[in-house]
Order: structure tokens, then sequence, then C-alpha cells
């Protein structure tokens, strides 16, 4: 139970479902609570500063009464499962269809859930029908993405991000 | 030319187009150069680390040969345009279809613009074409926003972000 500079953590690998390995009804999902810093995060990173998000003041005249998350963070969970469980590293990305169903405030935790409904040979296409969930069980996006799945195993140490630090809060 | 604490800087504004006030050819955009930090803040944020994004190395051997920002990071800037600009606050984002036709590199500068194509009483609802363009001229996404338009008039002084430190970098 003690370790030291010298005992390397075993990294995490991260590692991809060619199509050849995919069937129809494979399944994965990521849960991911949201809070403020992500949702301060999001608006720095896509420069998204409605109100909606990032003003208290705003926020509580408006019709949810609160600050919600931008959309796309939902959606960009969806891509988070695409780009590393399933199918994982060496898919491209084809298209996105989204539908945002209900707001998803601070404190949510979301599962955004990928299944795979159709494979396409030659090119090795698949569709996968996408679904974040709150954590009462509402679906707050729904939608179908389009990948071209990788025909190469890919099996890589997970990257290890950097840590961020903001200047200060707006939420 | 001097400044000083005492004076205050003129806030920028952000302000919404309501239903009553869009027509259908009406159009808006915002540029933004992507860097290296924004791809890494976007994998922070989304957990999506898929080493296309994140591992030099790694991309160095796949079919685009070099990291790429994440296809949602463009449709990031698509959503940053509707709830800034047109319509901007009070929008209500119903879906979003998604096309990924290029790949977007590190350096590249993106043109994201969003077009009016329809007006839908009694709800104010509206449908923008959508497209993010790089720097050469090629479309890197396609698709289509439906969005409930704000019905009044919002004029709000633009929040200030917070500055972002990373501990380190991975690219």
């Amino acid at each position: 139970m003690t370790s030291g500079l010298a005992i390397a953590p075993t990294a995490e690998m991260i590692e991809n479902r060619t199509f050849g390995e995919i069937e129809i009804g494979d399944s994965a999902s990521i849960v991911h609570r949201v809070t403020a810093r992500d949702i301060e995060l999001f608006a720095i990173v896509s420069g998204d500063v409605n109100p909606a998000h990032l003003d208290r003041a705003y926020a509580a005249g408006d019709m949810f009464h609160h600050v919600i998350a931008h959309g796309m963070l939902g959606a960009a969970l969806i891509s988070a499962v695409l780009g590393t469980r399933l199918p994982g590293p060496g898919a491209i990305y084809l298209a996105q269809d989204l539908r945002f169903l209900a707001p998803v405030s601070i404190g949510d935790a979301i599962t955004a859930t990928v299944t795979v409904t159709e494979k396409h040979a030659p090119k090795g296409d698949i569709t996968l029908d996408c679904r974040c969930v709150n954590q009462t069980g509402v679906a707050v996006i729904t939608g179908t993405a389009r990948v071209r799945a990788p025909t190469e195993k890919v099996l890589r140490p997970r990257v290890r991000l950097p840590e961020v630090t903001l200047s200060g809060h707006v939420l």
C-alpha cells in the first residue's frame, strides 16, 4: 500500500474495437458528473459565453431558472465514448445528429451510451444509437452517430492530461 | 492612451436576435484559430483522450499523419455562434446534425457560420444551415441546427471568463 516515485504506476490502457470485432448490439458508456468548472472550461474552449451558462443572475430569470450546461458539453461525452471505447482509436467520425431534449444542470450525473445498430461493409462504417441520460433517468440528448470503424487493433497507454487551474470563477 | 483602475473598461455587450427580428438569409460567424491548448482543454472537459488528438507519436502513424482536433471542438464553435450571435441569449437548442468532412489541425483558422433557412411560427423555431470552413476554404463540418428563437430582447454585458493555466502540455 506504499508507493514512491521509483514505482511507476501501471498506465491505464486505451484499446479499440475493430470493425471485425464489433457486433450489432455492442454498447459502451461513460458517466460524468457535470461541475461548474466544466461549464467554465467549455465556455473558454468554445467561446460560447451565452449567459444561460455563465451568469447566475440572468439565468435565474430565464426559463430554466438556473444556469445550465452547454448542449454540446453533453454531446462531447458521446464523442468521448466513441473516441475511447467504441470503436476507440482509429475510428473516423463521419456524422452525428443530436436532439437536445432536457437541460443539464450543475451536479447532474450524465451517462452517455452508444449502441451499435448497423454495420456497413465494405467501408467499415457503423451506425450507433447515442443517448445521454441524467441521474433521474431522463434522456437529455439522443441521437445517431456514423463512424468508420478501425481495421487495425490499437492498444496504447492512456495519455495523462495536465491539471487545469482557473484564475477565478464566474459560477 | 493612458488608463487606470478608476477608468472602467466598456464592457463588451452580448445581444440576441428575437424571432421577430430574424429574417431568412440572416447569417453570423465567428473565426477561431485552433491551438494545441484548445485540444488539450477539450480532451480534459470531454474526457475524449483518443490518441489521434493527444499523442503525436501515435498520430504520426495514423491516416492523418499528425494530431487533429476533436470533431466536436468544431461543432462547439457552431454552438458558440448560435449561443452568442444568432439568435444568442434566450435561444433553446433543439437539434443539431453534423457531417465531419475533413480534419482540423493545430493552427487552422476555422470560420463557423450559421445562416437562417426557415422560420416556423407559432413556436418560434428556426432552422439554420451550419458550416465550418478552414483557412483554405475547405468545409470541415456542415450541418443543420434547429433552435427555438427568443421572444424577448436580451442585452447583457459579456461575462469575462477566468484565465486558464495548465500544469504541463502533452502536445
